[in-house]
């Protein structure tokens, strides 16, 4: 080992590790010690950078998130930015379990939301993230309203919430069983329609 | 104590001291040794109705199942058989955390999905409640596509797995405190308008 740690990199090395464990097992059953030793380091050394449960998850929950980010990126880069529908789309995918990457992360998500429901610290992350993406959302929305793809009748805000509670609804139902990821898709596809289909003649599906 | 215990009385008493324990707690980390002694029983009592934690939580979300199904009568047989929007909005709004019964409720229910998640025996159980409560829905959806309350292009199927869905995550933003109360109603309300408000020439809020 170098005497230089690289200490970013041991910590995402760190939430890696948590996430490989979680997978199994669930969040909330995931002691600090576990994730030491998946990571191949002491509990001491991983107490380092992380001295609780908590911070480890606040962590884990942010690596997520940039991976999130990154991935809806490169997606909107590679989409025309006067196509609103695809735009919307793109984001919209990006909330729900269509690979299986995308998987493990969302899996893993409900199991965060469920522990930040009764964790105020945890809950007040999840707010500024939710609040960061419905941001995204009405943007999006509000672009495609001035272009006239979507109906000035919408709220732009309101349409955000709608879209994010919608796919978190979907995402749970699918890792319940209740949708296969392709009914999922096809489910925010028939409400997407709706929401751009209204005013541009389009054909709703 | 009466000779003749009542079993229903003495089920129904258990899961009651369940939902008070997992109220506070949360329900994965509830053992069979709190219920007993929140219910004023011994352990030994307890698992001579339920042998584990499983079929407790089992019992204890039909429990729940069953008053939300009495509720939702309730609202039903004081709603106008023809007034297909208000009988939806009545189903829907039951599935949203509007009172506080209805929060410690859905508060729970998160819990309970999350464990369904990773547990074939609840995932199968929530599956079957979901079906039911699609069911439902899909047939008032039915109903009011025939009436021409909704529009034909509209697949009631379809709808009623997409409200599910949103009702699901309005609920989980509630509790994550991304949504008030009044909030969750209102985006519930404007999906419900578009719903119905395409064929009928009513205007969307």
């Amino acid at each position: 080992m170098p005497k230089q740690v690289d200490h970013d990199a041991r910590r995402t090395a760190i939430a890696q590790a948590l996430w490989r464990v979680a997978r199994v097992r669930g969040l909330e059953k995931v002691s600090l010690r576990e994730v030491a030793a998946e990571a191949g380091i002491s509990l001491g050394q991983l107490q380092h950078y992380f001295v609780n449960r908590q911070q480890l998850m606040v962590f884990a929950m942010e690596f997520m998130s940039r991976k999130n980010v990154e991935r809806v990126t490169e997606r909107l880069i590679a989409v025309d930015g006067t196509d609103h529908r695809a735009r919307l789309r793109a984001i919209a995918l990006e909330m729900l379990p269509i690979d299986e990457d995308a998987r493990v992360g969302s899996l893993l998500n409900i199991d965060f939301l469920l522990e930040a429901a009764r964790n105020d610290t945890l809950r007040e992350h999840v707010r500024q993230r939710t609040a960061a993406l419905r941001g995204l959302l009405e943007g999006q929305i509000a672009l495609a309203v001035q272009a006239g793809d979507v109906s000035p009748d919408r709220d732009a805000r309101a349409e955000a919430g709608l879209l994010i509670a919608l796919a978190d609804g979907l995402r749970t139902h699918f890792h319940l069983g209740t949708h296969t990821a392709d009914e999922v898709v096809s489910l925010m596809d028939g409400h997407l329609d709706r929401l751009l289909g209204e005013s541009g003649g389009r054909k709703p599906r």
